[in-house]
C-alpha cells in the first residue's frame, strides 16, 4: 500500500474532532490526498450497524454483542473507505480504530484485551495504523469540558464517569508502553493552538521519516 | 447449567424445519419444558442484526463482517434466550449454532474455519451444545427438493449452488470426524416419518445417557 493510514485517540473532551479538522486542512494545503473519517460508520452498511449500537432503546445489549458489532462495523468502513484511499496513495486520519475498542471494551467494560484485540484481527486482517495520535488529558478535565461541571459541582454521573474515564485513562498508557513506536502522546491538556501545533509537529516528522511526498 | 442444550445442523433441504417442529411436539408431551429457536435473530436485538445480514440491498457486505454479524447476533441470543432457557432446567432446541458460521463462512466462504472459530469463541464464551443433530443430505437432493428441478434440469444457478452446498457438506463431515460424541449423523435423504424417528431415537437415547428427565 502507498498512502498512509493514521488513526486518532482518546478520551472524552480531548478536542480529537477540532484538531482532526485542522490537520485535514494543513494536510489538503500541503497538497496531500487526505480522508478524513471516524469509528464506527463512514459506509451506508457500517452507518446502519452503528445506529443499532447507539440506539439508546437497546438496553439489553451485552458488551460482547456491542464489541462484535464495533469490529463488524470496523471491518465495513475498511474495506470500502480506507484500504482503498490508502491504496490510491493518499492519507487517512480515521478518529479512532482498535485502539479504541481494546481500552474501551476490553479494559474499561472488563471483557479483556487480549479478547478483544483476537476478534479485531479478524476484523483488521492483521492490519495497523501507520501511527497513532493519542490525545491524552487528565479525565476530571476531558469531563469538565463536556459537562461545564468543574470540581465541587460534580454529580453522581460526572463521578461514575470520572472512574470509568480513568480507567479508559489507565489503558491508554499501558498501549503507550507496548507499542511506542506506533503511538504518539500529544498532551491535550493545553489549549488548542498549542495540541495542534503539537499534533502537526509530531505529524509533519512522521511524514519525513517515512519520505511520504504530497504527489 | 441444569438443561439440555440440543443445536440442528444441515444444509439445504435437508428438512429440519419440519423435524424440529416434531420433536419439539414429541419432548412436550414427554412432560419437558422446550424452546424452539432459530439463529440468528430470537430476541429483538438479534432480530435486528438479522435484517442486516439478510437485506438484498447490502450487496457491498463483506463476508468477514457477515461473519462477525452473525457472531453478534449469536452473542445476543445466546445471553438472552438460550442460557435463561437452560438455566430454568429446560431444553433448548436451536436451528443453527456455531457450526453454521463454521461450514458456511469459515470453510464455503473460504475466510478459514480455526478464524472463525475463534470469533464464535469470544461470542459464546466457549458454551457448546450438548448435543447436535447433523441432517445429513446430498446437495443434489437436497437443491432437488428446494428447487423442484430434477438432474437433467438444473440450471446454471442450481450447478453453482450445488458446488457450493457441496464444499459445506464436506466441512460437515470434517466436523462430525473431529467432534463425533456431541455431532451425531442424522440420514436426511429418507422420507419424513423414518428420519423423524431415527433423530428422536437419537435424541432419547441421548436424553436416557445423560438421565435427564422431565420435572
Amino acid at each position: 500500500m502507498k498512502g498512509l493510514f493514521i488513526t486518532i485517540e482518546g478520551g472524552e473532551g480531548a478536542g480529537k474532532s477540532t484538531i482532526i479538522r485542522r490537520l485535514h486542512r494543513q494536510l489538503e494545503t500541503d497538497g496531500f490526498d487526505v480522508l478524513a473519517t471516524r469509528e464506527p460508520g463512514g459506509s451506508p452498511l457500517a452507518e446502519r450497524i452503528r445506529e443499532l449500537i447507539l440506539n439508546p432503546e437497546h438496553t439489553e445489549m451485552d458488551v460482547r454483542t456491542e464489541a462484535l458489532l464495533y469490529a463488524a462495523a470496523r471491518r465495513q468502513h475498511l474495506v470500502e473507505k480506507v484500504i482503498p484511499h490508502i491504496e490510491r496513495g493518499g492519507v487517512v486520519l480515521c478518529d479512532r480504530f482498535v485502539d479504541s475498542s481494546l481500552v474501551y471494551q476490553g479494559a474499561a467494560r472488563g471483557i479483556g484485551i487480549a479478547e478483544v484485540r483476537a476478534i479485531n484481527m479478524f476484523a483488521t486482517e492483521g492490519l495497523l495504523p501507520d501511527a497513532t495520535l493519542y490525545f491524552d488529558i487528565d479525565p476530571e478535565t476531558g469531563i469538565e469540558r463536556i459537562t461545564g461541571h468543574k470540581g465541587r459541582e460534580f454529580n453522581r454521573l460526572d463521578r461514575e464517569s470520572l472512574a470509568f474515564h480513568e480507567q479508559v485513562r489507565a489503558a491508554y498508557h499501558s498501549l503507550l508502553e507496548t507499542e511506542p513506536e506506533r503511538i504518539r502522546r500529544i498532551d491535550a491538556g493545553k489549549g488548542e493552538d498549542e495540541v495542534f501545533t503539537e499534533a502537526w509537529t509530531v505529524l509533519s516528522e512522521y511524514l519525513r521519516a517515512k519520505n511520504y511526498q504530497a504527489e
